[in-house]
């Protein structure tokens, strides 16, 4: 597939690093001029927005229209200054961004997972688990076949509005990884008995 | 140890039923006026409210004084009938517990676990992580300690504050395994590498 990825941060280049190894096409927009937000939105069939969700307004006026019946996938993890959340309970960073691109299919994932486990979905041998939410079925399965040949291990979490779920628990995993200084080789997993 | 149980259902009789396995001492304290929450309050060196969480105010006066300066497990998801969180985001049910017990120390755990999988911490043959956080660290240390006599693998998820991350965790499993159909054989693991 042709996956246009806004935002050429750590979580970006993980994530295109992942989906070239398996095969898919990657091209990304950001800040730089000589490869607009625009048309990278444009070009691909499904979009990552792997901006910091303060640059999230922004981001969704100049991907525009060219979002319209696309899957979007949000990962972002919406942060304070001191490293809170800085919202959830009766809406999350997700349900933000599907307002602002209402014609568009926006997914939640790899919001939990550390960029430096995103290109494998691995942490060690281990395989990671990949939630997935969304509103918009196929581009949950998209999504979650996008997750599978990275390496991930995709499960269907639900609803958009489940990403009021995900996005506390990837604050969760900041605070161990960062905050109580585990480090980044630690990832969520799903054991299914 | 000694460790008072307050709450009869499927969550303080899966815990109950590890913690004596391990050769913990138990002893109950609920509605039946012949196990009194008090007596057990009293008698426990550690408390597990164990209740559903709009009885806690109720079960909280009736424990009282007891729990001064003792550690007080609060384990609870707290629903709506609507099946959605009935609070979050800027305080959780076990930062409510600690103000209606300000002299005990209390540690979040065991809420991201189905009851079906309390007793073992495992599901099949593979451990679960028992994400336990609070203020205190002692009594945090003590649970931790109790969840891997059961058989978890304990893990210091931080200060009480973050039982805002573990209740969105807690309600996300109930979602995954009743909402979504999954059933109860699944848990969080938290892989290291």
């Amino acid at each position: 597939m042709r996956i246009g990825i806004i935002g050429k941060g750590n979580v970006g280049t993980a994530i295109a690093a992942g989906l070239s190894r398996a095969g898919h096409e990657v091209k990304f927009g950001h800040r730089d001029p000589k490869e607009p937000v625009a048309e990278a939105a444009k070009w691909g069939e499904v979009i990552i927005l792997a901006v910091p969700h303060d640059a999230a307004v922004d981001t969704t006026k100049a991907v525009g229209s060219a979002a319209d019946g696309k899957t979007v996938i949000d990962v972002s993890n919406a942060l304070t200054a001191n490293m809170e959340l800085a919202l959830g309970f009766t809406t999350s960073a997700a349900e933000e961004i599907q307002k602002m691109l209402p014609k568009a299919h926006v997914v939640k994932a790899f919001n939990t997972v550390f960029a430096q486990n995103q290109s494998t979905g691995k942490v060690g041998k281990e395989q990671l688990t990949l939630f997935v939410v969304g509103d918009d079925a196929k581009a949950k399965q998209a999504v979650m076949r996008l997750g599978k040949d990275i390496g991930f291990e995709p499960v269907d979490g639900g609803p958009l509005k489940a990403a009021r779920y995900l996005e506390p628990m990837g604050m969760f995993m900041i605070s161990l990884g960062y905050t109580l200084g585990m480090g980044t080789k630690i990832g969520f997993k799903l054991v299914k008995g």
